[in-house]
């Protein structure tokens, strides 16, 4: 083991769309918009928990949803080995009381994310970012503490800690941000990223 | 989930005494002596890695005494409880290759440690303290980032930790650290330290 963290980006890189998925699990097709529709963040939130209380959705029920995904297909396997040779931190824009069901099954690895304000009776009431850019703000951090830091993300919203990284790597990113960010190299699969980080870190390591 | 973090300090916490224990099981008395006895640190170890040479032990012979220890009997139960309620961080002035057949017992929550120069036959040369005062370090970067920090640890190494942090516990200390911490409260027993971490946080946490 070595002074080197490795930060994930969770959606799409680790387990799957979670907006997306509570749009499918429970048939709401407005609560699939994102950020390419509604470009504004604090807008597409507001208009989210308002399709909630129409539907007069609760944290229970959304967490119910959640539940039942899985983390993506070889995912827990490949954490496991990156366990074993870094120190893992989950960077993510999405919420604790949304990620949770999902972090269980990832055995809990640190995860620095937003918060949600839930009421009483389980409406939720608004939602709190945390700290603005947390993600490149945490890679920033890691390095003051003398970490090398590898980062991993598929969005746009990974991008700057990407580029604050020593080494960042677009994972299966869309198109329009592999042409934005030339400079990131791509991977597309878990595979792929083992072999890069072998490649990049200080140490040796096996697969 | 909160914007809470609990960091842990190692040994005598969450695992044993390391290299009290490596005396033991090697019968090598003189790596029993500890900052006590030595009282610059980096003596002590250049004394330690000398008894090492001495002996003709290698990474891999240390490392083999350090997987026959167990986590502190309640720990990973305790941990386990920790993880599902609080983002947990470990602050350790060990070795990432002494505290790694500890940390896979522990599944592998995040460690911030230092790190030991291993030559390729094995023969441990040198030590490398990634930053001073790393703890109370972390603890800050974890502040500037907007989490809450609490924290727990046994030894004077750990008291600019446990007064960085937003309450600080000390975990069955020596008396003469809780005579010279009278503001710091002590608990002797991972259930005292949970009721305690459900009393300072903000959230509803249950047993």
């Amino acid at each position: 083991m070595g002074m080197e963290v490795m930060c994930f980006d969770l959606e799409g890189v680790l387990v799957p769309e979670i907006w997306i998925n509570v749009a499918e699990e429970t048939g709401i097709e407005e609560l699939r918009l994102t950020t390419r529709d509604v470009p504004v963040y604090d807008d597409l939130m507001a208009y989210r928990l308002r399709i909630l209380d129409e539907h007069g959705l609760k944290i229970s029920d959304i967490q119910r949803v959640i539940a039942r995904l899985r983390p993506l297909p070889g995912a827990r396997e490949f954490l496991e080995w990156v366990k074993a040779n870094f120190q893992v931190v989950i960077l993510s824009d999405t919420f604790y009381d949304f990620a949770e069901p999902l972090m269980v099954q990832l055995d809990h690895p640190l995860l620095f994310c937003h918060n949600l304000e839930i009421e009483a009776n389980g409406r939720i009431a608004n939602w709190v970012i945390r700290l603005p850019r947390h993600k490149m703000e945490a890679v920033k951090s890691l390095q003051g503490l003398n970490y090398t830091v590898f980062a991993a993300g598929d969005s746009y919203n990974d991008t700057d800690m990407l580029l604050a990284a020593d080494q960042g790597f677009l994972f299966t990113p869309p198109q329009n941000v592999v042409d934005e960010f030339p400079q990131l190299p791509v991977v597309t699969t878990y595979e792929d990223l083992k072999a890069e980080l072998i490649r990049v870190s200080s140490r040796d390591l096996t697969p």
